[in-house]
């Protein structure tokens, strides 16, 4: 073997310096010794691409700064992307690709809507792309689905993947606050943007659970493929009852087998009530949380922090040493292998138990007419706890969970006491139930 | 490229027909079309390597069954051990790298005693080595050590990675059970072996911990270089004593730099008291739990079933999936980096704080001769909690807990008190308090 073949560094070409990207930079500038020694060959920070590379920005040489990313990209062996948004990221890893660089991003809204154009442009060029940082921030989740549970049928993937909506649930689960409330303080701490609609719509855990689906389920699913409710909705009246049942309120990015045809599989983004004794319900603040059933592994939990520059930066230099190993070697690591063509299964599909809430007249009768909507449409009731509304002795609230049932009965269900006489119902809430 | 090569089978040896080695036999066989379409090429069990050949094994097909070993690693591409022991296993595996095959084992207790040969062994031959579920059966933590935080620096290793132990002091944190009636309970329902002293010693827990702290800190720990204390003095008075202070006692394996000298590591095993808000307190039963504090990415914790045949087979056959796709490429996965030739430090140089209890005689005066002991051996105590011994009005218990000290210290300290006077103190019990 040729020696300076094997020390000559590998080049990487950094896109974007935001709060990841200057803590890539910084670990890469910081101890490259360990970095070589890891490697077996040395790095080398070609340059960072940015919108304005005159700006100062601590700890990074202006030098390393430039504009024009194309010409960064050209030059790269690896090329880091942690820009973010669809373009110009998308075209920017595919001249990676073209020119032979393999790629790194944490781009979970890229992978969510290119994807699949993604991941062959890079197995046609037998280069790598790797996006560890994309999920769950630090949490390594895309190796073990990838790679340690290649060999396992997987049959569901249950995670809370956006910290901004767990924190905010939290403070309205712990101090009683509004969604209005919680949200606010969430901006002030930095946890929630200025706008936080990605966030709170559920946008960026669709794109995660959609990733999340692809790998565990070995077929393609985009975000837009993804059933997605927000947490806008959620009350403290709602957390409240669910506490009094046993139950936390959770944002959940679920990937699942469609329970009775493992065909389909049902991806979605909604809240929902995690039992308290459930490994997710104990999953504080902006943490984040994965947790993962499989065939032969049985359950299994990651956690750790979920968003933040230094643990992403930490998946993105994973990835980034990975990758380098493998162009040291001459070889690339594992392809995406989307063989099933698994379909994503409307919600209406989806199978769940639910916990409805309505305000119904305190009146003979009122009962056996609710019950008899829900008996009507096939969806069977497990539990019903009546509670008299404060200052109103003519109205009660009733609680009513149901067993599992499809998604589209339920909704079947809520429609027709929506539309029955306010006599006989309103105010009628429905959150899922997960993990029992 | 040549399609008749890219479909070639890829030849698998299986040795061990146990409780693992059967699972994998049965995941090989069941559904291979999958795993094709996962690897690219398909996985031909070629014959499964034992010492009785001729007993029949439900399953298992009886031509496959062969007493040859030798001949079984000859014409195996990717050779699967998980027979156990030292020998013949060694070389068995220095046999199939010879042979240019690359190798899969559960075999913890070889990797700590033989690990740097083998490893060494693997990369001269330009072939793998993966040992996924040498540690912790399913829970991904090998991959995530060595790949998914590879471009971080990992400033310690904690876990739970005996079940067995874990169950008994489950057993008797719950039902207050002494060790001897928790291990007779775990050894009816199968959790421990007639032979449990393995487990109960410590020693597998021991050689988890070696590999461990070999691929967190790039250097070479073998399983003798492990400080190691077992469960069997563990008392129901420390368990209770440990709850009323808001903590639970764990066997737990701990690899961490070491404390003002991050040169040298510790690694250790041994019970400690864990604060029942730390993520390791909750872990129950067989469950085996891994939490990694590293720099960059923070505190990360992974959990899950951490022994049995089907959750230990899956990892076997996610390693045997990621070797397959290897091969298949041509390449080699990651090999070790022992770069950095961390020393294991003594025991006496590693620092936590401790529980201490011992009985004194209640007069004026033993306190402060106690805390003089504690004053002079530069052990500072924080906390003094004295409670009146049962039918003895002249005896007190004290329980002391102490800052952060050098292990040596309070070592000198116990054995100060031991060769004091009866009249001063006896009964001297400690255990170290982790996870604060």
């Amino acid at each position: 073997m040729n020696d300076v073949v094997l020390t000559e560094p590998l080049r990487v070409g950094l896109l974007g310096c935001g709060v990841v990207g200057s803590q890539v930079a910084r670990l890469l500038l910081e101890k490259p010794e360990d970095l070589e020694a890891r490697i077996g060959r040395p790095l080398d920070l070609v340059g960072i691409g940015v919108r304005h590379p005159d700006a100062e920005r601590e700890g990074i040489p202006l030098d390393l700064l430039t504009g024009d990313t194309a010409a960064l990209v050209a030059r790269a062996d690896i090329v880091v992307e942690v820009m973010g948004g669809l373009e110009p990221a998308r075209s920017l890893i595919l001249a990676a690709f073209e020119h032979g660089a393999s790629v790194v991003t944490a781009n979970k809204a890229l992978l969510a809507a290119h994807g699949p154009e993604l991941y062959g442009a890079a197995q046609r060029a037998g280069v790598d792309l790797y996006f560890e940082a994309a999920v769950a921030g630090a949490i390594p989740i895309i190796r073990p689905l990838r790679e340690s549970l290649v060999g396992d049928e997987i049959l569901s993937v249950m995670g809370i993947v956006n910290g901004t909506t767990n924190y905010i649930l939290d403070r309205m689960t712990a101090d009683g606050l509004s969604f209005g409330q919680a949200l606010a303080q969430a901006q002030e701490l930095g946890y929630a943007e200025a706008d936080p609609t990605a966030d709170i719509e559920g946008y960026d855990a669709a794109a995660k659970a959609s990733i999340l689906a692809s790998l565990a389920f070995h077929t393609e699913v985009c975000g837009a493929d993804v059933h997605r409710e927000g947490i806008t909705t959620v009350t403290p009246e709602d957390i409240a009852q669910a506490a009094g049942l046993g139950y936390v309120v959770k944002l959940l990015a679920v990937a699942t087998l469609l329970d009775g045809d493992a065909e389909r599989v049902s991806v979605r983004v909604h809240p929902a009530l995690v039992p308290m004794s459930h490994p997710l319900a104990t999953v504080r603040g902006p943490y984040n949380a994965v947790f993962v059933e499989s065939r032969n592994a049985g359950r299994l939990m990651f956690s750790g922090p979920g968003a933040g520059g230094a643990p992403t930066g930490s998946a993105v230099m994973g990835d980034l040493v990975t990758v380098a190993r493998n162009r040291a070697r001459g070889a690339a690591g594992p392809a995406m292998t989307p063989y099933t063509h698994r379909p994503v299964a409307e919600v209406g599909d989806a199978k769940t138990s639910s916990y409805i809430s309505l305000q119904v007249k305190d009146a003979p009768g009122v009962l056996a007419k609710v019950a008899g909507v829900f008996a009507k449409h096939g969806v069977s009731i497990s539990a019903v706890r009546q509670t008299q509304l404060d200052g109103d002795p003519l109205t009660a609230n009733l609680g009513i969970m149901t067993h599992v049932a499809r998604d589209a009965q339920v909704a079947d269900t809520l429609t027709e006491l929506r539309t029955a006489s306010q006599a006989v119902s309103s105010h009628i809430r429905r959150i899922r139930i997960e993990g029992e």
